[in-house]
C-alpha cells in the first residue's frame, strides 16, 4: 500500500469531522489524491451496518454484538474503500477508526482484549498518523448543541460517559506514541487546522 | 441453563426446517415448553442482520465480513432468545446454528479457524443434540424447486457448492460424535420424523 492512512479520533463535538474535512481540502488544494471517509460506514455495506448501530434504543445491542457489528463494518470499509485507495497511492483521511472501538468497547464490557483480537484477525491495518482532538467534554457538549447535532445513541450516553471516553482517547497517545498525536482542540478552528497540517506533513511524502 | 438445546443442520432442501417444526409440534403435543427458532435471525436485532446477509448480490460481503455478521446475529439470538428460554427450562429447537458457520465459512475463505475462535469468544454454547439431515444435493435441489423456494444468495451458489456443503455437514458427525447424529433424509417425511423423535428422547429429561 503506497498511500498514506490518517485518522481522526476524539469525543463527539471535539471537531474531528470538521478538521478531517479541512485537512482533506488543504491537501487536495495542493494537488493530492485524497479520499475522505468515516466510520462506522464509508462503503455501501458498511453504511447499512452503520444504520443498525446508530438507530434504535440504547440497549438495542449488547456490547459484544456491537463490537462484532463494528468490526464487520470496518472490514467492509477496509476492503471496499480504504485498501483500494491506499493501493493507488491516495491519502485516506478517516473520521474514526479502530481507536474508537478500543476506547468505546474498552469501556463497554470491558471488551478491550476481545477488540484487540478481532482487530488482529480481521483488520490488521494501522494508520500512519492518528490525530486525537482533545477537548473538555462540557465544551464539546456545548458545541454539539450549538450545531443542533442529532443525539445519536452514543451522544445520548451523557456527560459522565463522555468524560471517561475523553480520558480513554488521551490514553491512546501514551499507548501508541509513534502513531498518535494529541491535539488541543479548544483554540480557534484555523489554529487547530494549521497545527494538524504541520503534523500531517511528517507522514506525507 | 436447565433447558435442552437441539439444532437441525444440512443443505438447503434437506428438510431440516420441516423436521424442526415437526419435532417442536410433537414435543408441544406432549406438554413441553418448546421454542422453535432459526438462524440467521431468531431475535429482532438478529433478523435485521439476517436481511443484510440474505439480500443483495452474491459478492455483497467478503467471507470475512460475512463471518462477523453471522457471529453478531448469533450473539444477539443467543442473548435475546436462546439463553432466556433455556434458563426457564424450555426445549429450544433451532434451524441452523454454529455448525452451519463451521461448514459454510469453512469452505468460503477458508475461515474455519477464525470461525472457531469467534465461537469460543462470543458464543461458547453447544447444542445437546444436533441432527444433520443428509440428502443428495440433486434430490435437495429438486425439492427446493418443487416447493417454489426463493433462491437466496446461498442457494444460488449452485449444485457443485451444495455437494461440498453436504460433505462438510457429513464430516460434522465424525468431528462431534457425542453431539451430532446423521439422519438419512431421503425417506418418507413421517419416517424421518419418527427417527428424529426417537433420537431426541436420548437428551430429553
Amino acid at each position: 500500500m503506497s498511500g498514506v492512512f490518517i485518522t481522526f479520533e476524539g469525543i463527539d463535538g471535539s471537531g474531528k469531522s470538521t478538521q478531517a474535512r479541512r485537512l482533506a481540502d488543504t491537501l487536495r488544494a495542493r494537488g493530492r489524491d485524497v479520499v475522505l471517509t468515516r466510520e462506522p460506514g464509508g462503503a455501501p455495506g458498511a453504511e447499512d451496518i452503520r444504520a443498525l448501530l446508530v438507530e434504535g434504543a440504547p440497549g438495542r445491542w449488547s456490547a459484544q454484538a456491537e463490537l462484532l457489528l463494528f468490526t464487520a463494518a470496518r472490514r467492509d470499509h477496509l476492503e471496499r474503500t480504504i485498501a483500494p485507495a491506499l493501493a493507488r497511492g491516495a491519502v485516506v483521511i478517516c473520521d474514526r477508526f479502530a481507536d474508537s472501538t478500543r476506547v468505546y468497547q474498552g469501556l463497554r464490557g470491558p471488551l478491550r482484549g476481545a477488540a484487540d483480537r478481532l482487530h488482529a484477525e480481521f483488520i490488521g491495518v494501522e494508520p500512519a498518523r492518528t490525530f486525537v482532538l482533545d477537548l473538555d467534554p462540557a465544551d464539546a457538549a456545548a458545541r454539539g448543541l450549538a450545531r443542533g447535532a442529532a443525539q445519536d445513541r452514543f451522544e445520548a450516553m451523557g456527560l459522565a460517559f463522555q468524560t471517561r471516553l475523553a480520558a480513554g482517547f488521551r490514553a491512546l497517545a501514551a499507548e501508541f506514541p509513534d502513531r498518535v498525536r494529541l491535539v488541543p482542540a479548544d483554540g480557534p478552528e484555523d489554529a487547530v487546522a494549521a497545527r494538524i497540517d504541520a503534523l500531517a506533513a511528517e507522514v506525507l511524502p
